[in-house]
């Protein structure tokens, strides 16, 4: 069954509307940029491959109609436009990397018409989203090979089709596998406080047909303990030029239970997710969440409200704890600066 | 503001109804065995010492208007409830270990009358209610000298007054700090699934007045990295002749966490916990609960219904991972076998 999680529609962003998942499958038609600003921050559409592909469209739907007599103003617009949806969340980079590459190709092109800029956009913003559907599938085939006949594998949040295009980041590895005919066991950590793991992780294995079994994410060192663990795949939001990694939050305690187990922990993630400006992990910009979040869910209270509440939506998991980060350009392993350089060179 | 988590009231067993917290305080009255059963059942009450309270008052229960014309008749009563109530839950061994103290104290009378075997159990039950209130104060004493001024201090699940008679074990800890006049923060992890540490937990530190900041399980790790935790307390459910230590599930995520951090982690428990006859914690058995317990969260569907779950009521700790175990006795540390036999010799 195919999860398409972001489609440019009949100029609008089609997105699956995520908080409702898994209960109902409801799509939201983005045709205003502050729609899809608050869908980006209310969480209906998230997972930080897709928020990429968000960022292209957004662009885009904000230039479309746009009255522009000269090609300056449309520019201004998409820059303007670029301003206002980096506010939407701050930790994901692959957001502030495609609105950037929208206004290169914009500054790139301030010489045509403000309508052949319109369609260099709309180029680029495809672009960007079959990039993501081919750069998946890559480390996807790339991750398969990693996971053996009778494997336990463990995964954290949601790095799925529904935190990409269609196909996901660490979760492509097992359906990689899955295609491949290897049959393995899949273990998904429900990830609170916003239940990614329970309520799209599990839910769009189970319609790919793979075995699946969730546990609270205080449940994951006992089970590596019973050795039902034999590898773990978990997405990025934001990699340093180092390789600390940050990622949902509860995959750095992951990798140090990974570590003290002797499993491996690949981190698989498309060159979109490296910032390689920031040298390590110290100075990734971490998402603080309302208390609310913790304090109950969909709305129902289960703490005392008076308690004060620690929320980070994201950690940062060390290089050093990291076996290897699978990207479409290969796999970083050991997990260091000098292999980061190396195999991204081209690109920088 | 006083806790009476469980007291024998008018002939019938008073207990807070914990599911229902911390959105109302009401009262279970227990009249007869199987309503105490259910309780149990359900966690209406829990925690390890309260567990081993209520199987003395549930012996209580039994035989108090129970008609037997003679003394084996109603010594029966008492191993026939004895063995009913040791179905409820399989972990916390202080129930097994209370309904033997109970039979034992039957058979030691079985020469005196019917009534005078009554009023014996009548003091036995309530003596054995005594000595919670007194041990954990003995522990929290002994404990409390760990909290130094501005500690981070975390802790799991709930092992406080709501796990005992009225003061707690791992939180009797806290709270002798607090009477000392120490200002430290608390950290509660919620523990899922049942949020015990998000509900009760939060619930009787903000009640009790200590500064309490609640964090998902998934976050501890992160916590730490940030060095926000200086040192952990935890109750326990059942320890082996060795050390290893069954507790919420959880637990043992934070030990091995607490390791890797070199943060002290210090179990709590009275001589009741311990469970002498198992050598180490491989053999202690390990409640499995309901699915539906993982599948959502305060009662709301979260997940899809047709996933797997694993879901283990607790952990077990491995002795080496415990920086000591603080009984009514004293701390025991470094943990393992020689200095647990040498702490309890005069009692084994």
């Amino acid at each position: 069954m195919k999860t398409e999680t972001i489609k440019w529609v009949k100029g609008s962003i089609r997105i699956i509307d995520q908080t409702l998942l898994p209960h109902k499958l409801k799509y939201i038609y983005c045709k205003d940029v502050p729609t899809l600003w608050k869908a980006i921050r209310v969480l209906s559409v998230r997972g930080a491959p897709a928020l990429g592909v968000a960022a292209g469209f957004g662009i885009l739907l904000a230039v479309k109609d746009y009255p522009a007599t000269d090609t300056r103003q449309l520019i201004k617009k998409i820059y303007d436009t670029a301003n206002y949806l980096a506010t939407s969340r701050p930790t994901a980079v692959n957001l502030f990397n495609v609105l950037d590459r929208m206004k290169r190709v914009a500054m790139a092109n301030c010489r045509v018409s403000p309508s052949r800029l319109k369609r260099i956009i709309k180029e680029e913003a495809l672009h960007v989203y079959e990039e993501d559907r081919t750069v998946c599938r890559l480390m996807g085939k790339s991750g398969g090979k990693l996971i053996k006949k009778g494997d336990n594998v463990l995964t954290v949040c949601n790095a799925g089709a529904l935190a990409t295009v269609d196909y996901g980041t660490a979760l492509g590895v097992l359906y990689n596998a899955h295609e491949k005919g290897k049959r393995f066991k899949a273990y998904a950590c429900e990830t609170r406080p916003l239940l990614q793991g329970a309520r799209l992780t599990a839910w769009e294995l189970i319609r790919a047909g793979i075995d699946t079994t969730l546990i609270c994410d205080n449940m994951a060192a006992a089970l590596m303990k019973q050795g039902k663990v034999d590898i773990i795949f978990a997405g990025a939001d934001r990699i340093a030029a180092n390789g600390d990694t940050a990622n949902k939050i509860g995959t750095y305690s992951l990798a140090v239970l990974a570590r003290y187990h002797r499993i491996p922990l690949y981190v698989v993630a498309p060159y979109s997710t490296f910032d390689l400006a920031i040298p390590n992990g110290n100075t990734i910009p971490i998402e603080q969440r309302d208390k609310q979040e913790v304090l109950g869910f969909a709305g129902q209270r289960t703490a005392p409200g008076n308690v004060k509440v620690f929320n980070p939506a994201f950690d940062v998991t060390d290089a050093k704890l990291i076996t290897g980060i699978i990207t479409e350009l290969g796999i970083i392993q050991p997990v260091n600066r000098s292999n980061i350089k190396k195999l991204f060179k081209h690109k920088t």
